[in-house]
């Protein structure tokens, strides 16, 4: 059963921009705590983290991913976050390494002043990923909380325009992204990355919020893009790009009932009801 | 049957941003014809033009349609365009106001140095091309020529990741987009048209060029916003973006035999074998 919103309902979500340093468990959770109860007391009803913020990312092997991983809900990140979430009553989405049994998945979990909500599993795994994880396995849940339907994307999920068309099919108003965005190749020289233009083109497509956290530094030779940022359902930015190496708390406030008017186009054309579906394979 | 392409296959794309005036079919037939010249003279071996490039497109009233589609192949823009091609031995895309019986289409066809070759009609219509044209009904085509397989989109099909998804499903390494680009809502000062953010993405996604052929100039109140521009696989311009009002024939060369070279990422990773189509709906 969906719920059924009306009226207005602003909302203030940061996305959370910081260095997870691979294998400092509980450094990293540290940083989370400081990093969540900053944004809350910069007004965030919402808190976005980025990808694997608990585990960092550059694993050297299996060994190592099992050491950090842990269970959702149960293991010491999630219970970490769900006490966070309580103690500070504020909303939190973020990257986890999750374990399950045997298996391991590059997670993220939402939870609340109530405690768990729910997880994802990223869908779409990326490079070396695929000797660690398994690929998600939990489709594209939307959550409905007080101020609107929300769904979560990780990173390279973020390439398939599949992935925000679903979740805006299935109602979602925001789409909050954990996530630690590589260089692509073929850049241009003082160009925005791409996952910026992506995100904002996904964004406008479906007239949904996106609220992108990514992380900053270099691990083990890989380097991270930053440029975290928060687009509108028209496509623009309401906060950020961050920068591409400093920690920063983007903060932005809107009202998530404007999805609906913005996806109405003119008398005749609507975003999503527009779609061709009879002759999409 | 599909042709099987092998080797370097260099191909010279013009996109050809002009301004047609609604009901001046000779006109605008004569611009085309210089401007199509020009673009073979600067190496084109293929030609994109605008949307409705033959009628202009902000149209009064339905008499005013029916006065100037004509059938595709076999009326006088149709045969015009045909007749340039050959006579240039140059492939030719073009927006092109179509008349089937009692029914118009917003439609856009192909031909070469052979003559006609196919044609295409606009899936998703804008605002009051509703009150003028059906929706398409041809699918989404793809069209072998020597140097590789091209599709179409035109205009608002452009703002449905879908569109691009499908071609490139279909084996399309180029899409030829001719297009009437109007302002959008929310768009910043100084900011590029979310248009050029939606065909960057888009030509990221999948691995395509596309090769968008705006119009320019104000019609009957009605603003268009240039910006034509070629992208490459890798989603950066290859040529353009072009000015907001100036007529412009943007050209570029590229093999398209890079395009799978470009979907493929890594040892792990394809653009488009990475597809969850067990999850998506």
């Amino acid at each position: 059963m969906l719920a059924t919103f009306s009226g207005s309902r602003p909302v203030t979500v940061a996305a959370v921009q910081f260095e997870p340093i691979v294998g400092e468990h509980a450094r990293n959770l540290a940083a989370i705590d400081r990093l969540v109860r900053a944004a809350k007391a910069g007004g965030a009803d919402i808190v976005v983290l980025p990808e694997l913020a608990d585990s960092g990312y550059n694993f050297a092997d299996a060994e190592e991913v099992a050491a950090l991983a842990g269970t959702v809900p149960g293991g010491p990140s999630a219970d970490a976050l769900c006490r966070l979430a309580t103690d500070l009553s504020v909303y939190i989405v973020s990257g986890i390494a999750e374990r399950d049994d045997d298996r391991f998945y590059n997670g993220a979990m939402i939870c609340g002043p109530q405690g768990f909500i729910g997880k994802y599993r990223k869908l779409h795994l990326w490079n070396n990923e695929h000797r660690f994880f398994a690929k998600g396995d939990l489709g594209l849940p939307v959550f409905d909380l007080p101020f609107g339907r929300v769904g979560i994307a990780v990173c390279y999920d973020g390439w398939f325009p599949e992935t925000f068309r679903e979740l805006a099919l299935a109602g979602a108003e925001l789409v909050c992204v954990p996530t630690n965005w590589v260089p692509m190749a073929g850049a241009q020289d003082g160009a925005e990355p791409m996952a910026n233009i992506l995100h904002k083109a996904a964004a406008h497509s479906n007239g949904l919020f996106i609220a992108c956290a990514d992380r900053i530094g270099t691990e083990r030779g890989q380097r991270f893009v930053g440029h975290s940022l928060i687009v509108g359902p028209q496509g623009w930015p309401v906060a950020g790009p961050a920068s591409a190496d400093r920690e920063e708390i983007l903060l932005a406030t809107f009202d998530l009932s404007s999805v609906a008017k913005t996806r109405t186009l003119n008398s005749f054309n609507h975003l999503l009801g527009d779609r061709r579906a009879d002759v999409y394979g």
